[in-house]
């Protein structure tokens, strides 16, 4: 079966998703002139907005009806903020041009707005957040964000270095892609008043999230910029010590092993063609898409301690539809 | 009168000063060693530390006892966090290396390191304030880091913008210096269950920070690197529009005004010596002398709405000191 992203992922809470649409840009109203425009131009070029529909499928798969549903649009659109104020930082930490084949923040304005408009986006977030008056979602919300940034900052301290186990590999993807993930569905079980989904909701969300991002690392060395939006090489290039490369070093010895080695080391793409067949050839791609699939099956296992209804059904969809990237 | 730092404004909250600034240290732990190096640099890179101890000196003069300042050591710890962090940011969006007499954080480290550090302070500060369990403070703070965020675009916008109104830079000071203040004495009053006391306690704090940058200013183009830790001449630099710059366009025509107008379009201090004649010359320095006085007195004012007490007069005494380094 080939899974549609709108019909078998997003139909079941359109109206929800149109909402929060609503709510995002009301969200970001601001008298600065400046500020709206750089929110507007953020959050325009967003994407599938993977995040919030997690989140409303979350609150949907907690039984909430749609009477029920405005803090939860809420809620949700407040994690696309997040969302939103993270990639602007990162464009500037990563001297990004373009997003999604748009330009970014720091390009069309300069790093300065960037990082400021960044701020406001994501004390915005809060203030909304503090708007949903629930002290258990606050702290989980507050404690989440300190979480996602140091996972950034400890994958700043592992660029260049070889090194990098396996284990960092996984703490830095927990921080900087699946613990917003988390907090996505997780909030949706806390604001539902519903204690015994938390723990399922947040085990799907945090292994789907790692399969998500180490698909996103294979796809580094396998896809091209229109499939991507993003060019292949682009990790090898800042010296990220992903999963392909951590595999591959533990796959190879001698000349291969040092060439992966150095290209850590060093960053750039002078050895780019090499390094893409020595992942290929080591079994690196293989395992990792090994891994993906594991954290996809512990994904879709935590989603059984759910009752079982369409909204658990489209977050199951969206975990197999992540994985299809690589199939 | 002379007033000593030390003795006239830190000696009545000295043993709390001193729980704050361990309470700032043990709050910046984190598992990733190089947020911890980072936070510590920044941290204790801290100048006076003036709006804790303004948080402290105001729940004091709220009426909180010895035994009751805990929730206000660890409010106080949050402002400087809070602090720190727009300073790490604002340092990356100037491109200062030096704070201080001190190397910056994006000098030390770079660009990308101070920004996602910056991101974590904020969130650890918004994470220890929710563990104050308070919904009103979290609001008020919420929506305060919004403001201060909008000041900051806000000075942004008004770069290399000569048209810019003393209504502007009014908006701009109250974001980026009068706001953090608010909050650190407002915070204060709302924690102690005193909103009798917010109103007057925000009017000291606002006017005395629109004093404070006011008087920041003037050192500008008054000062010199070893009595401030800046050169004389950044704000020229920047082409920021700042009031002695604002004040200089009122009061001047002809050649005089498009000197000043140009500064602060292009930026740079190829005319910085013709600039601060003109600023000191067409009395735009007296009429910002005059302004940073009528904010004092306001500041001063503000205060009689509190009982008398030795914790109210050392925040008359702050007030009275920030404007002698003008006199």
């Amino acid at each position: 079966m080939t899974i549609d992203f709108k019909q078998d992922i997003l139909a079941p809470v359109a109206t929800d998703f149109a909402a929060m649409d609503k709510f995002i840009n009301e969200g970001i109203t601001s008298k600065v002139a400046l500020v709206m425009a750089v929110s507007k131009h953020v959050v325009e070029a967003g994407g599938k907005r993977m995040r919030p529909i997690m989140c409303l499928l979350a609150a949907k798969a907690c039984g909430a009806t749609d009477i029920q549903m405005e803090p939860y649009r809420k809620l949700a659109a407040i994690i696309e903020m997040l969302h939103t104020a993270t990639l602007v930082h990162d464009d500037v930490v990563d001297e990004s041009g373009l997003r999604r084949g748009r330009p970014t923040a720091n390009a069309t304005w300069n790093n300065q707005t960037a990082v400021l408009v960044g701020d406001f986006l994501i004390s915005r977030a809060f203030d909304l957040l503090v708007d949903l008056d629930n002290m258990i979602l606050l702290k989980d919300f507050s404690t989440g964000t300190c979480e996602i940034a140091e996972g950034e900052v400890l994958q700043l301290q592992a660029q260049h270095q070889p090194e990098t186990t396996e284990q960092t590999y996984l703490d830095i993807i927990h921080g900087k892609t699946s613990r917003l993930f988390e907090l996505a569905t997780e909030g949706a079980a806390i604001l539902a008043g519903q204690p015994e989904y938390r723990e399922p909701l947040r085990l799907f969300a945090g292994h789907f999230g790692n399969a998500f991002q180490i698909i996103d690392d294979i796809l580094d060395y396998t896809s091209d910029a229109e499939t991507l939006g993003k060019n292949i090489g682009d990790d090898l290039m800042e010296g990220k010590p992903t999963l392909p490369l951590i595999s591959a070093l533990a796959n190879t010895q001698g000349e291969e092993h040092e060439i992966i080695r150095k290209s850590i080391a060093t960053g750039g793409t002078a050895d780019l063609e090499r390094v893409i067949e020595i992942v290929q050839t080591s079994g690196a791609l293989d395992y990792c898409s090994r891994r993906a699939n594991e954290e996809t099956q512990a994904a879709i296992q935590a989603l059984s301690h759910l009752p079982e209804s369409e909204y658990r059904q489209a977050l199951y969809n969206l975990a197999q539809l992540a994985l299809h990237r690589i199939q």
